[in-house]
Parts: structure tokens; sequence; C-alpha cells
């Protein structure tokens, strides 16, 4: 099976010295990549820096990138090139990034300024409208200093919603066999698994690994392998999600040939 | 000697999966250690979990911390312990950490909310006013979202001011050799020294190591020592730093017995 695996979690710079980034050890989506290449499989693992590794492998290349955009341009790529039996997007992906920054008093005296010039048509609805214009107009201006300054009590930094990556991989690759992921905090399992399945319909996934952060550790690490039938399969470690994965996985890919 | 050497930088957890990081390797923290071990002096080095480390040493001791607030507890609890000779502190702090996240939507219903029932008495200044609160409102308030949601095309983070660090090692330890770091983007010369000029007499630094991220790389590495009569000491590589401020604290030290 040709395969590709993305795992780690990328970063969003917001200046040149700071980044907001997605914490992600890497360490399921190595394990997933271990189990499918000693299993005669042929995998291309998308990863970031600082993520852990698979073992070196000849069936195994890696590609390294850093932030959604990146990673949206690495796959297009490998889409041209290929077509993926099995996709497995374990990559804790960006929901945002960053727009521009901007002082509490800048965006105070830019906005009383913006709201001050329609002041005769106060309306809630013209307040709304001016102060919709005023954020876009902030989000869109590119961010002129390299590193923000540190002389505000205060700093907004807006940010903007990323494209959906699982969307994307579908749409280039109809026929591959699609695994999510879908990580929560906290939440009761009911409300796992429905999220889980939400993300499963609307993306066409073939399964989806949902889990809570809360039962997440370097060794143990609690969720459920959802199929699209509806079928759940629970597992309570990275090696038996891994091995749960691949089995099903493989399956599916048998029962296509 | 008794050192005491920061390295590496602060994260500041935006929810329960993201953080934004201070990009620093701590690698020009890891020689400066390196240095100082090698000549005999004592090291207790507060560093990050991803930061390179000093080489394993009998005389060094290393204390791993993430956010600034974790960064000032330990630095307090270590200076009730003991005066150290001399504290270089390289660490890339967080100058900000995160308020909370809100909606683009929530955030213009509830302003347009507020300025809509002061419209009366809407001056410039009225209005000011009016956003200020508004502000103060969200930033204050109390995250709800453990996994902050990605279903809006934009959202707004409220960052606060960080204490500064350097401020507080000086007021705790006033007898102290305090070097300073002051690490600018694509600034000129003389801008950078002004700067990291103010730095040293703001914070009472005995030294301040001028650099310009544009000029920092994994070896070679150009930056200034500043020295608190205003002698520049120039250097272009990490070990020739490490090397510089070595010689120059050794002095001070001996100067002092």
């Amino acid at each position: 099976m040709e395969l590709l695996i993305t795992a780690g979690g990328t970063s969003e710079p917001i200046d040149q010295v700071r980044s907001i980034t997605n914490h992600s050890s890497g360490g399921l989506g190595k394990m997933i990549a271990d189990q499918f290449l000693q299993a005669n499989h042929t995998v291309t693992y998308v990863t970031t820096k600082q993520a852990l590794r698979p073992q070196p492998h000849k069936r195994l290349s890696i590609k390294e990138i850093e932030t959604t955009a990146d990673l949206a341009q690495q796959l297009t790529t490998l889409f041209q090139e290929k077509q993926f039996d099995s996709i497995i997007h374990c990559m804790a992906v960006s929901d945002f990034t960053s727009e521009t920054a901007i002082t509490e008093a800048d965006f105070i005296q830019e906005l009383a300024q913006n709201l001050a010039t329609t002041v005769d048509t106060q309306t809630p609805t013209d307040i709304a409208a001016a102060i919709k214009n005023t954020l876009n107009d902030i989000g869109t201006r590119p961010q002129k200093e390299q590193k923000i300054s540190s002389s505000t009590e205060r700093l907004l930094l807006f940010l903007k919603k990323n494209p959906k990556i699982i969307a994307m991989i579908r749409q280039q690759q109809p026929e591959t066999i699609l695994v999510g992921f879908k990580l929560l905090v906290n939440v009761p399992k009911a409300e796992l698994l429905n999220v889980a399945m939400t993300t499963l319909v609307q993306n066409q996934c073939d399964f989806v690994f949902a889990n809570d952060l809360h039962y997440v550790h370097a060794i143990d690490h609690q969720g459920y392998l959802l199929h699209k039938d509806g079928t759940v399969t629970p597992a309570q470690t990275k090696q038996a999600i891994a091995e749960t994965i691949w089995r099903n996985v493989e399956q599916v890919w048998r029962s296509k040939k």
C-alpha cells in the first residue's frame, strides 16, 4: 500500500520571533508509520521539526513543514505526483493563522474615530457594521513591525481561519482510504463520539480516531476508532491505536482490490 | 563563581492544545554555560523543554520551566536560597500572556450593545471609554472553553503584558553581575545599540548583549557586548560571544573581590 501519514503540530508565526504552536509530540504518528512499514507498506511521512520520527526505513520518505499553508502546498505537490491508497491525517493543524497585532490604544483610537464619523445614524445595526468594517480593515492590513513591540499593557491579536486540510485531502484524493483524527478536551464520551462522527461525515472519512486530551499520555492513550458504519473500536495505548488503524485500513484496502 | 544562566524560549498557553512560543534554540546559553563550567564555576541553568542543554557536569544543575510565570516563581525560589555572583539572562521571555479569545461575532455583539446603551452621550471620548471598558471586561473574563472552537472566520486573542523578568532579577539580586540580552529584527546598528543601552540603564545591567535576528545563525552569530561604561565589544560567533561574556564577567567579579 502507498500511505501518506501526517503527524506533529503545525506552527503559525506571529512575528519573526514568536509563533502559535499546536502541541503534538508526533508519538502516535510515528507508531502508526512504524506499524505500516513493518507490514511492508510504503510511507510518505509529512511532519514538523519538533515531532518524533519513525524508525529509518528504506520505504519511508519524510517531508518537513511548519505552517498550515506549507502543509497545504506540500500535500498538493504530493497529490499531483501520486494516488495514495490511504491517508492517515494525525497532524494537529492550526485552525487559525495570525493576521496582525494591534495595541489596545491604537485599536481604541481607530475604532472610536470610525464610530464617531457615523454617529448620526447610530442604530445598533450601524454600530455593529462599523465595528465589523474596522476589524476587517485592521485584520487585512499588513503587519508593520518585524517584532511586535512590548510597549503596551494589552495587545489584540487578529487570527483568521485556516482552510480545512482534511476537506482538501478528500477533494484531491477522492479514492483514498482516509483516516481523520478528532481531539477534544474534557468532554463526555457521547459528545466526543458525536463530534467525531460529524467530522467523519463532513469530510467523507473512512475512519476517525476520537480522543480526549485528558486521556492522552506518552504510552497510555485512550480513544475510539469510529468506522463509517458506526462501529466503534476502543484502544488504550498508542501501540494499540497503531495496530487498530493498521488492521482496519488494510482490511478496507484488501476488500477494494 | 556561583552563576545563574537562563536560556531557551518561554511558551504561554492559549488553551490546552495551543501555545504562543518564543523561538530560541538555547544554543548560545548552552555555550555560555559550557564556558563557565570549563573555567571551574558553578552553574544553575534555568531552561525550557525544547532548548539545547549544556554538557552534563558535576557543577551544573538544571531547572525546567515553561511560562513566564513559572520562570518568575523559579527565580524567586532560587533567590531565596542564594546570592548569585552573576546572572546571565539569555532566555527569550514572552512579553505577553494570553488572557482570553473571543470570536469576531461575539466581540461585535457585545461591543455594539455596550456602545448602543451610551448612545445619548457619544462624544469621541465617551466612545473610546466605552470601547476600553468592553476590552477590559472581555480581557479579564475567564476563558470558558478548554479548547477554543474553530467555528469562526476571525478570532480575537487578548494578550496582556507579562512583568519584566530582568527588572525582577535586579530587584531581588541587587549585588549580582547582571548580563541582559536584546534581540531586534532588521534594524540599523545604531538603533540596536541605543535600544540595548536603554535596557542596560533601565535594569541596571552590567552588560547587555545586543543582537539582530538577521545575523543570528547556528554557528555564526553577530552581536555586540555593551559594557555599562559604553564600551562595545563585537563578536561574530556563538563561541566568541560565550568567551567574551565569560572574560568580562570574570573580570568584574575579580575586581569586586
